[in-house]
């Protein structure tokens, strides 16, 4: 049901014009004078008119405005599927009462480094190896990733750790070789609403980890997270990641409020990745501890034995002893909300 | 020390200019040739430089822009005090290990109801009263506040409960009356930047309870904090109340970074209102329990025994049952963090 | 005329009680039920609820949301008059085919250069006088404005060139002494929700100039002007004067969108201040151009003879050479788009 | 030449070790002891300094921040070109003192439809013609664009009116498809960060067209175009087309303060599109004049014969008439600014 606004003063010829468009596509109108407005209730299955349809109708003379009354996400929603979905990768489960840590470098730089690091969050109690191959850089002249050398090196720490992989995919043409080695394929923030290449991860078998846009609205989110689900592919984590608003103390500002609303409007697992989100590493450990005590279904953190040396964003990674830590504080927070880590 | 950033190809003539002004000004200047660009270094107290001075530069022939190195707050600032200011109001701490909760309607309507309130969140664990007896609204066909009869009301409600008041001063005017009444003097978020205001509180023996504003950076928070100090009351406490952004699922972006950013740039106790943050009361818990578990000092939230008939704010006030098992939950997390409640 | 959208599943109860509570407050209920959602028509004058009832509708069991379809300003709505209100200040026109320019620096520092920047602007053509005699400054130990001295300024300046003085009033203690002087009272952005100043202005026989708030949506900046219409001072004159977004390239983000968006909604004037709004001097030229392109009734801008030396704002301030082209530039414009300078 | 701004009390081990770090890759330092701060210049071509580099110094021992002094973005920046770029398309220009105008349709929906466009709009003087045959669209439900067919339907209505033909690229892999049919190549704003897309179009020899990101800022932006330049095309296009801020009146906020700034940093021709920026037909033309006032170097306008049956975009297109009218008013501002249409 959809409610179409008429302006004060629309004259009937006007109204009986849009009404006739409504019936041609299948819709009954239910008229409604006011006493300032008219408005022109929309009987009939809404949830199938598209964005250009409503558009045709708003330029309509006489037409106000439309309000949607449906959510525009359909797949996606708790109305839909009321139980919580529950993602398996190897032997680890995403969307449960467990609460997974995925850990690891920014990018991945070399083997034995990326090895170390494998190592020492796997021991701190990490379920997934991150790392990228394929590094989507704000500056062209800026390190892009070690490509399929990458990807091996992460296999091999999954070899020695057991850990499952989580790693970026950038370009439709990628896809082959992302899928060879990926055991949860992630969308980056800047791509979240390159819809090729969510219509391509949408026909995988394959676990996608869908990370929130610098201005992605939570609605924009679902619409993204949608795109996939309507190719099939069901298995969706989406990731708050910080959205970019005017504060400048930090490098984007984690939107902690996204957790309880996704929550209501889907049946899709929320992590967060206070690495990004705040950009500072003294404040990742707040930040994801208040992700627990919010609500969370995971969390994404960067770790670094050195970072120092890092080949990217060093200055948002935890040193593997400080990461030790945080993962004890997150037992006692998961334990206090119901969750176990 | 700030630096004074010349544009490429800038003449002598002009570097001496800009160099006999600071001297003038009693400041040495250190000037560094680099390859691509010539910098100033300005030796001196430079806290003392206005925002007006630093404008004067900037308008200077071959000046391209200055870089402020020094923070342009100071009495607010963790250099100026390292360790964290605390605050007593009657019988309760603020900025101590203890975590305070602020709890009560939004606006006060009638003295039975906020009896009614009051002893509810006292038993439930709140440690102080809240309620607007001067509102600020949006519109000017709302309910403004009952003027001096809230605050009576609120006097009646400390009687009872023990709990001292905190309540919103809007207006120069209005100063003596708050005096009578309140514990704690809120300054609201849209006064953040009533220099006005923030000038008269600051003349005052009272703790300021002081909301940030909705477009107001974490150093236009503390500038408004600057203003009270530097009027000789340091009895400041710092809230975070959402910010506003582009998503529009939440009424405001509760910017929970804002925590541990603040307490390492501040001594002044941090706390946060989930209630007007977040904007729905079916949300506030998680937010509540996220504010905790990332330091902050204290929590403002919103009760009301029958949010239906609330004359101001309905939709973001909890019921007095949901608040008790939110103060048990919050009692956890805050143990969790080291904190007690 | 609004709509209460129920969530799926809605008992019959539930709706019975909340038709109910609309019978109680005098409106009617259209019930209509789509295939997805069911929802609630009132009928009846609902311009006359007030935010906090629908906030109690918000919280009844079974209601999902409420959807206004009456805008929130009245008094201020091109709705409630469809001719462009039309102010007259001494000589000069706000609201009509010929466009004034305010000119003047951000604040007054001394008689000398006050008297020297009102013959320079008046020549250019400027048709009003401008100048902060209390002056809302982010940092305490800026300058804060002289006072009366500045507002006597002022007046010598009104004097010698005739131009009629813009000046802004930030506290009600002020407004006799800003009633003596001034011809038009400027709100500023920081005070635009400073609900008892507005209240305050709404009773005067003065023209006000209400600047928007950094973070105020349009429709907020309309309310601010309902408050001082409805009580009774219905001279009001919008000002747009930046934006606060992500972008750090301009001090603020100049939102000429608003120029067209206000012309349909609102009978009030719109002007336009373009040296805040980009806040580098360099830049209002082109600014001031587009303002006027975009229709804007006014214009605001800073003039100074010597930005070096100014108090406040140099860097955005024109020096009077500067100024004069501009003006010469913007008749042209002006006269491309119908108006006259 | 960037500086590094240490901690207070930095010990002088933690600033030699810094020092070490800057010698061993090739810079010189220059220490300057200021009394509340010490600050390392760093000389040397800090330009070939990278993004992670600069992380890897912030995370240091002692470090408080870094701040560099040159821009980021090299090939697009007006210190390394001084001269517009100019980019020959078939018979005109864009950059020059002629303005052009690329109109049509949002999407390519049928043959008839675009000729139909493609006539009236170079009737009213336009120079390209516009239309997707790929779309962006945020529901997987939308019309997603006729794909090659209506590069084809696009190549006929170039033959039939001359006009050279701007059309959008969403995916590396129908480059070669593009190439074909495309005098210039659009990359959406959704894909201004999608790398992988830039790098390939930077390999071509075709103008590309950037559109701005939704939250891009203005550097952001030169990035991007740094992306294509940093290839070898340096034919690029940079587009305004608003920008997401916290407004809901608008779709999206038109940031025209942005074109003031790119001509000052930049030599690239900078264009404007109302159409997405505004987002509503009703208000295109005064964004379209303001857009020309302020020196834009060319305008992008959604034109339909038919905006009600418009499969994509219907409120923000013009019919014909408008634009005809529209046109004829920007000549006379064009005029206005020294330029021609």
């Amino acid at each position: 049901m959809d409610i179409i606004v008429l302006k004060p003063g629309t004259k009937d010829k006007e109204i009986r014009y849009v009404v006739k468009k409504l019936e041609s596509k299948g819709f009954d109108a239910n008229i409604s004078k006011g006493t300032e407005r008219t408005v022109i209730g929309v009987i009939g299955d809404t949830s199938k008119i598209t964005e250009e349809e409503i558009s045709s109708f708003e330029v309509m003379s006489g037409v106000e405005k439309i309000l949607r009354i449906i959510k525009p996400f359909k797949l996606t929603s708790r109305e839909f599927q009321a139980k919580n979905t529950i993602i398996k990768v190897r032997d680890n489960i995403i969307g449960g009462k467990k609460i997974p840590v995925i850990a690891g470098p920014c990018a991945v730089e070399n083997l034995p480094t990326l090895l170390k690091i494998a190592e020492e969050v796997k021991n701190a109690g990490a379920t997934f190896i991150r790392g990228g191959a394929f590094k989507p850089r704000t500056s062209p002249y800026s390190f892009q990733g070690l490509g399929e050398k990458g990807l091996k090196f992460l296999a091999e720490a999954r070899k020695k750790t057991g850990l499952p992989v989580v790693t970026e995919l950038m370009d439709p043409r990628d896809i082959n070789i992302i899928m060879k080695y990926a055991d949860v394929i992630q969308i980056g923030a800047r791509n979240m609403q390159n819809f090729r290449l969510l219509q391509e991860v949408g026909t995988l078998d394959k676990p996608v980890l869908l990370k929130r846009g610098l201005s992605a609205t939570i609605k924009d989110l679902l619409m993204a997270a949608e795109y996939i689900l309507s190719r099939g592919n069901n298995k969706v984590i989406l990731c708050e990641r910080g959205i970019r608003t005017f504060e400048t103390a930090t490098r984007n500002t984690l939107d902690l409020n996204a957790i309880p609303v996704l929550k209501d409007l889907t049946h899709l697992p929320v992590i967060v990745d206070p690495s990004h989100g705040i950009g500072r590493w003294d404040f990742v450990a707040p930040m994801a501890k208040a992700a627990v005590a919010a609500g969370a279904d995971g969390l994404m953190i960067e770790v670094h034995t050195n970072p120092e040396e890092a080949l990217s964003d060093g200055d948002q990674s935890l040193k593997p002893e400080k990461f030790k830590i945080l993962m004890k504080e997150l037992k006692i927070i998961a334990k206090a909300v119901g969750r176990e880590m």
